[in-house]
């Protein structure tokens, strides 16, 4: 590249999304590139939490319900229309991915028991996010799956020949993957994958956790039959918000959840003696719904929603492409090795780099104010989130990345894994 | 009474916790009877939300994991010695109660199944609350235990006789009940009742939803096995605010829970290949923890201890005996009549009448800003919350019940059942 801060600058003029930036609270100075992490905070969040705080529950109390009740499936449906390309009444924002990943598996699990004895296999990859290996493990252990494991090179991300094969024994009852790679931000061949494993018999789950709000999903339109996945990353819904779930609708009322909740229930104020489940998606709800978290959720979807997941898609291959040709002329020479797909369409809206020393580089990074993280053994992981993420933004961030490596800054700093990133 | 008001006064210029009132946000001229519900809005709480939000979240970003990661762990600790009569180590805030309860029984019925094949009975009563009976029979339908349903007056509560009765036939893995009835507000005997099933060979769990924060729970003096709990209620965390999860401390490791997260995960952030539960009560956590709820159950915990137990207790009864009393000399002859035990040391701190229109009484004392709740089929429950509620607020709120019950004012609302209170 000839002059790369003036084409950043250049890219940044031209970036229809740009406008967005200013609805985000920015901490001063602070470069960020761990949106596939924790997102930043939209302001229309802040002022909505203090508001549903001071009024909904300090004023409105107990008589809020009737406006709290139906948001789980009311926010699910406008997550649906603005990032997974579902038609309504298949979303509920609901308990945690991983909870929701058990009460998806454990009830297709026992929808393909149901029907053929034989078929008890997760499979799954040995890359893909640790709580979903280990849910599946878990039922595994408990006796109500097998899982198969298949290898796959974590700079890569699965292939759909591979799959191919170890869906071929035609006992697989789930094909449980992620769409894109946690540490690679490998963009798995969602409708081609969904495809085949439907021709073997097996059902389809997607982890969308790290392409939600980045990359476009068609759920409905690839005839997925299950999803889950997080919001406190592309849709910028804050720590620990909850996660949601999709089941394709002409399965819902076929699949019964393994956790029988009140907020499952028909009816449910009518306290009544037998487990009735709800009509629909709300079957599979289980406690209270966390009422604040769901306010986060609804204002970081209308964000995206009105970027649009198509203009978020391609800034984000813009920005990592731009990070993939600084990382190449500053940082190979410095022992930086791409972790992600070559082209842009293979991933999600991040990329990785290994470097032997990148856990010490990641910490030296916080200490000049750039925000990254580090992925085992050897991975710093950039996401610049589209919707607030400057190329500027990765411009200086990863100038400054290489010139602490140059001077050696990072050795200062320990060599151990085990802080939080 | 002579002069009910005068009364009220009194009580309330002696009562050693008025001071903590004025920590809520009050709602201007609401009268409410329904913190057994949803408890009020603590002022600490609304100024804790607001700085986690801008300065943890907004600012510090993902760099406030380091604060965040523990904190499941150390607000379970603080509410273990708030409230619970739990030592270190053994009490953790995550999901929902629901959830939680699912978590424990089925890891409860996998432990005593490993022991004794034939040990398959979950023990509960058929006016536990609905989701506590839902999980139980859930887990029979997937064929992990077998129901037994005891029947409890559903004014009185559960009986140790009966229990004793049910627990004989040694097949009893795990007996389920609630701490405090959800409709009458029985307070069952705890010590008595988990030295029983321990007797029988059977785990004790128990659900505090509706005791903890307003009675004493002395879970470590009683041996208690298992225990969750929400936090929306007396501990005024806020609406879906997270549950929690109690295992006795020698009981933790032996136990296996059934959702395997990245958040139950021995070093966590390694993301090892294989499931390596964490050590001690971290296993039971799942998903990763919905931040702002913990900020919110640490606030409202603070103020229970900060307001003591004991002292809680003791006003609790005070109030409930007085509206007891008051609705004795007004409402009897109205139709009303108690549907709660007649002694107030055998419940907890709400009160419960039957009205043959209940319902249209609940719809129209909340129009003349009196907020008490509804339970099936014909019952007007009273909660009035020990740390903010005065007796002047319980004269008050059942005087307009009476007046407009008078007036036949109650008699302009719909009859159906459906709102939610």
């Amino acid at each position: 590249m000839n002059d790369p801060r003036a084409l950043a600058r250049q890219l940044d003029a031209g970036d229809p999304l740009a406008g967005f930036r200013t609805e985000f609270v920015l901490a001063d100075d602070l470069i960020y590139l761990d949106g596939n992490s924790l997102g930043r905070l939209p302001r229309a969040t802040a002022t909505r939490l203090v508001e549903a705080v001071e009024q909904e529950w300090g004023t409105g109390l107990i008589r809020s319900w009737t406006q709290w009740i139906e948001l789980s499936a009311q926010i699910g449906d406008e997550l649906g229309a603005a990032a997974l390309g579902a038609g309504r009444g298949q979303v509920l924002i609901c308990d945690s991915t991983t909870v929701n990943l058990y009460k998806l598996l454990s009830a297709a699990l026992a929808h393909q028991r149901d029907a053929d004895s034989q078929r008890r296999v997760i499979l799954t990859d040995d890359d893909n996010f640790p709580t979903d290996r280990f849910v599946a493990a878990g039922l595994a252990a408990h006796g109500q799956a097998v899982v198969r494991l298949l290898h796959t090179d974590p700079d890569l991300g699965v292939r759909a020949g591979d799959i191919e094969n170890a869906l071929a024994p035609g006992d697989v009852a789930v094909l449980s993957l992620s769409h894109v790679a946690y540490r690679s931000g490998a963009l798995a061949d969602l409708p081609r994958i969904t495809e085949l494993a439907h021709a073997h018999g097996a059902l389809a789950l997607w982890d969308l956790a790290h392409s939600v709000g980045s990359v476009p999903v068609d759920l409905d339109a690839a005839g997925v039959d299950l999803a889950v996945g997080c919001t406190y990353k592309y849709l910028n819904a804050g720590p620990g918000a909850p996660g949601f779930l999709y089941v394709r609708g002409d399965l819902i009322d076929r699949l019964d959840p393994p956790i029988w909740g009140w907020f499952g229930q028909r009816d449910q104020f009518a306290m009544a003696a037998d487990h009735d489940p709800a009509p629909g998606i709300t079957r599979f709800a289980a406690g209270t719904p966390p009422v604040l978290g769901l306010h986060a959720v609804r204002q970081g979807v209308a964000l995206i929603a009105a970027a649009g997941i198509g203009a978020l898609a391609t800034k984000g291959r813009e920005l990592t492409s731009y990070a993939a040709a600084l990382s190449e002329e500053w940082l190979a020479p410095l022992g930086f090795r791409l972790a992600s797909p070559e082209s842009s369409t293979d991933r999600g809206a991040h990329l990785t780099l290994h470097h032997q020393r990148a856990w010490q580089i990641c910490q030296a990074a916080i200490s000049v104010d750039v925000v990254a993280d580090y992925r085992t053994p050897d991975r710093l992981r950039v996401g610049p989130a589209p919707i607030y993420t400057r190329f500027i933004d990765v411009h200086d961030g990863l100038a400054r990345i290489r010139d602490l490596v140059v001077a050696g800054e990072h050795l200062r700093f320990p060599e151990e894994v085990g802080a939080v990133t």
